[in-house]
């Protein structure tokens, strides 16, 4: 569809000196195997019928480690709610969605389950051995019975979305962890070209420290003030989009605090990283007003009351843009 | 029982400049409300008896602000078990307990709940009517037998202690908030004299950027890396002994990486803050090990098994210490 032009591309070695120096991944083979199975489930049953597409959603906000062994961390502000939001909305609308979330941070089907004080609304049953479900503890969330409506349905909706194959979680804590994560599912995520999705909503860092210039043990507070120098993360989109799912649908997110500057910076993030769309949006407005910018314009989603998501209406804009962009892309006008 | 020997003061203006230029804490006059009546409550309950204590246990990480409109912040890695565990083991007591914790860190009481995937313990029953229980839902959670029995004590201890009057929980996120809310607290308790405990777990930062010194909007990543200068926070410590609570036990905790300095700034910390009590652990082993160090020697707790909590020793020591402490304050040998 768009070639990705005017992309000010990150220096090679940028990148590769990135991956090379963070800190190993974790049961990195687990991962991708578990990543694999998820792919190829959906290919299979792609196969005997309506094409599956697949979505990766990113969620909540990374950590940047300040020493090696690590006390202290640069965190980036992000609850997960739209990326949560936004995974019950893809699953609803067919999507087999791929949440990587940060570790903690809101997850889908989870949003209106009580936060913090989860003890508050539990009650011990006196009887736990009513109708042969002593199989099971009878601790009892409390709640008003709308509320409980809506809990239930989240629960089974939940679980139609894991047992059937459609929901796969993934999480990440530090930067490290996310972009080796995210590069594991990218590459993984070719082979479905133009049906794959990235809906980038995590709130990535822009600046890290080195693992080898990190403090080995804790920094000491002795001695007066303390200076840092943090490097630019190697802005991975523009690899993303030439390397890792070039034929991949790709949306990210601009999130400032000035809106004077906020859509011209949108407007340059989807020329220079060659996106999709990017989903623009204000810190003080960013729960009730997003604004959707493409090479076609702009269009502004907004919540309509309190308690209306305005993932909904979000989603269904990106999922009528993903079908034009696959109708495009297998006639063969990239 | 032991002066402020040697104590290096912070500069009264460092204090006093930190706490003027903070941001204003939100609900101050609610949160005043909420603490003066739990400390009036049991200052009456020990007026018809036995005299009840009160400690103030903090627990958790401090954030620190990089920006007005806080996108990016620093954190500093503490999963709150500690403080959290020790909760329990001080309403055991019989203290009445302050609990001051980080937002979303580990609460007392829902140390044995599932964490992350909630969702996944959830099953909801076919028949929400069962036994007149339609009052409340019927969403159960699914447990081991021997978990559930631990859930449900945890969960009728948690009432217990609420409702007796015997555990107040104040939530913090920034470090402005957090010694806010801990001058509050000192200043609130400075009437219980000897009575009052200060178990200090909470992870406070050391370094912190001044409210009017930050950035307004959100920094951009633009240009090159990223310089930052960070202050160091006042050290409060000293200001709580000689000012807000002189006359309260005060135990506080020292986490080093590096073992070979753990002990000599232990030590340090004690003579320099006027602590009666310091607890050095190691991140490496803080769940294990601990070490009590107090100016008459040092004491080695650990844990005896993976699920024995150290803390209930490490607890049971301090009360002992307290104990003595009052007495001595009783009989004027300060």
């Amino acid at each position: 569809m768009d070639s990705i032009k005017g992309v000010k591309e990150p220096v090679e070695s940028d990148v590769e000196s990135f991956f090379s120096k963070a800190p190993p991944l974790k049961d990195c083979d687990k991962l991708f195997e578990k990543l694999k199975g998820f792919i190829d489930r959906v290919v299979r049953s792609s196969e005997n019928g309506k094409p599956v597409r697949v979505v990766c959603v990113t969620s909540g906000g990374t950590t940047v480690p300040l020493e090696q062994r690590c006390v202290r961390y640069i965190d980036n502000f992000s609850s997960g709610n739209r990326g949560a939001a936004s995974t019950e909305y893809f699953v609803k609308a067919g999507y087999a969605v791929i949440f990587l979330y940060r570790w903690g941070s809101c997850q889908p089907y989870c949003r209106y389950l009580p936060q913090d004080s989860f003890l508050d609304f539990f009650e011990i049953a006196e009887d736990s051995t009513i109708k042969g479900m002593c199989f099971c503890s009878m601790i009892i969330l409390l709640m008003s019975e709308s509320h409980d409506v809506v809990v239930k349905r989240s629960i089974s909706e939940y679980r139609k979305a894991v047992e059937g194959g459609m929901l796969l979680k993934l999480p990440f804590t530090t930067i490290f962890e996310y972009l080796q994560i995210l590069q594991m599912v990218a590459l993984s995520m070719d082979c479905l070209k133009s049906l794959g999705m990235f809906y980038l909503a995590a709130a990535v860092s822009d600046f890290y420290v080195p693992w080898e210039n990190m403090a080995k043990h804790k920094i000491q507070s002795a001695e007066g003030p303390l200076d840092m120098r943090l490097t630019q993360v190697p802005k991975m989109l523009s690899v993303m989009r030439k390397d890792w799912a070039p034929a991949a649908f790709c949306i990210s997110f601009k999130l400032e605090t000035d809106p004077d500057i906020l859509l011209q910076k949108a407007d340059t993030a989807m020329r220079k990283y060659g996106m999709h769309v990017v989903v623009a949006n204000e810190l003080a407005t960013y729960k009730s007003e997003v604004t959707v910018v493409t090479r076609c314009g702009k269009t502004k989603v907004c919540s309509r009351a309190k308690d209306h998501d305005l993932e909904m209406e979000l989603v269904d804009i990106l999922v009528e843009q993903h079908s034009d962009y696959i109708k495009k892309f297998e006639s063969g006008i990239k």
